[in-house]
């Protein structure tokens, strides 16, 4: 057998700050930041692309933009701000993806450039896809909006775009240049989007982190309340847990085996089978109440800890069940999510369900009788 | 300064085989790979991408394929094997990515699952670059058929498409699973192509490897006389130096420096302005002429070497000078490929010289007065 054996070892890292009004002309930090990176001799360039919801809430944000760039010069900002429209329709829609290309292609944005994307999720994994894309790869920064966004999906190496209607079907894994969390930009969020990404907090806890999971518990009234330092307090512990378990895993997912994703094979379906009416962290709540339920029907987990969560998520608002999630046929949608999660992720299926609140365990099979009795329980609470 | 720092490496490691008939049914090298790669529980699928040209001169492959693995079943063959336009036209037309994205969701191809991709440059580019977006990153394997494939771009980790005729706008860093460098694609090569992709190995030999280079010289009749020792020789020692310079550089190209495209500023525009009827080995060859001269114009190479260079590259056939690489004014198309080239690596100006015959230099400034004589000079040789 003759051959060559190529190896070789890549280090990525980048750091996730957390701060209150970016662009206020009195913060340095993203000017700092900028400073540092500058070399030489080099022009490098900011294309700004911003979630139309945001924009919509912060009416003086582009302007704001603009002014800081005026003040502070580390960088050329490129004057025209692309708006994506907010949420889902932004992964759905090639033409958004298009239109970041384009740009790039327009003003010269090279490897050596910059594109900073403000918003939630959505907007966050288009951008960031067509940044990795575009030149082989250009600097992403991130600037999430929404709680989901600033402890989750945000901090990660992911990307992603939808097509032909399957969620993420197109992405990369490409960690970012940096991540800012602007604490500024909660202030704004209607309930729903401050209620949502909490349930992203639950998920971790429940599967890393007792104690955790115990400070949510006694901190529930006060984010309800919308008090912003336990929201500040949930974000920087969940996002933190978040890039340790990437590091410390599988960054890439070369495996079959995803641990985050508990409560999320059926939640990922029920967002696609309710036209994303149902928000993630909406469906990711119920995704636990039900992958909770049927952990503890399956003998895994005492009931006592059952009971615990389903009690947060209900002091929390969030709904624990939707019609969609009822299984009475062999065919039912919601089972196709089963499929279309280890599709997704390939080899043999592997999920994610608990046995006791702070400690996951992964199964490979799912007694579908058993998840149809969680079902129907879950429709009576 | 409020931050979390992230920080991980990844091994990236793959494998490139030397082989002949690769599908012969008594080769075993391809079934025991992917044996070697099984996983219990899992039913991993291949599926086969084709370059339309290489079909045409092996009409029996595709049912050779078939046949291979209707006798090993390490994976299952999906059995509609895709045929792709060879050349460039892979890479600028959008519905080729389209046609490999729409097979991997019809087959329902994850992430544990295989596409192989046979053919030249540009069917490897694009295979590539479909399968590194599907499911963030299907596996795969490259089968390269070239000289220029199987001793450059098929070993490397870059892919890419071309964007509205900008040469791979949209491209990742990918490496392969493995690559199955098969000798007798060679044999139906036509001549041009089984010379093109020795200019690879002149230009890396040039800044890296004297002896490589005399190799070459005291080697030249053979090649063009199409001995297949010689042939084989050459590909396996340019896959070698090739292979050692990303793994001991920059492997996903973080900087502005690109040593190994010694000739390429002028040699990717050319191709360009020549609609692709000048091969990317050809243009290569032109491109190693005007930058040698320039070098020894610019009093970096001794004109002794100069010659040798030249010498070699003519006894093997090339030739050194097109009239697209004449520069007569300040805004001569060819001076483009200089800005387009820093463009899409962004950065500062950085073009790889010749100090001497195995040594290259860089540079951060093309004197255009030194470049004009140079295209002048070529034009009367």
């Amino acid at each position: 057998m003759d051959y060559l054996q190529q190896s070789f070892n890549i280090i990525f890292d980048y750091r996730v700050y957390f701060t209150t009004a970016l662009f206020d002309p009195a913060n340095p930090l993203f000017n700092d930041f900028l400073l540092e990176k500058q070399v030489e001799g080099e022009n490098r360039k900011i294309l700004f692309l911003v979630d139309q919801n945001v924009a919509n809430h912060h009416p003086d944000l582009l302007q704001t933009i603009k002014e800081y760039f005026s003040q502070h010069t580390s960088v050329e900002l490129v004057t025209e701000i692309f708006l994506i429209p907010g949420g889902e329709i932004a992964k759905n829609d090639p033409a958004q993806f298009s239109r970041i290309v384009d740009a790039v292609n327009k003003y010269g944005i090279d490897r050596h450039s910059y594109i900073a994307a403000i918003g939630g999720g959505s907007i966050l994994d288009l951008a960031g896809y067509a940044a990795a894309v575009s030149h082989r790869g250009i600097k992403h920064i991130r600037i999430p909006t929404t709680v989901l966004s600033q402890n989750d999906s945000g901090v990660g190496v992911k990307n992603g775009i939808n097509y032909k209607g399957k969620k993420n079907f197109l992405g990369t894994f490409a960690p970012p240049l940096a991540v800012f969390n602007d604490y500024q930009f909660l202030t704004t969020l209607n309930n729903r989007d401050w209620r949502s990404g909490i349930s992203e907090a639950i998920k971790v806890s429940l599967i890393k982190d007792k104690d955790f999971f115990e400070w949510i518990e006694s901190n529930a009234t006060k984010l309800v309340k919308r008090e912003q330092p336990a929201m500040e307090y949930l974000i920087r512990r969940c996002a933190d847990l978040h890039m340790k378990h990437i590091a410390s895993g599988d960054p890439f997912e070369s495996g079959s085996s995803r641990p985050l994703d508990f409560g999320h094979w059926s939640a990922h379906k029920l967002e696609q089978l309710t036209d994303f009416t149902v928000t993630h962290g909406e469906a990711v709540a119920m995704g636990i109440a039900l992958d909770s339920l049927y952990s503890c029907l399956a003998g895994l987990l005492p009931s006592t800890d059952y009971e615990r969560i389903i009690h947060l998520l209900k002091v929390l608002g969030f709904e624990v069940f939707h019609p969609m999630m009822e299984i009475e046929e062999e065919n039912s949608p919601i089972l196709m999510g089963l499929q279309e999660f280890q599709e997704h992720l390939g080899g043999q299926l592997t999920i994610m369900l608990l046995g006791a609140i702070g400690k996951g365990v992964e199964v490979h099979e799912i007694n579908k009788e058993v998840l149809k009795a969680a079902g129907k329980r879950l429709k009576l609470i």
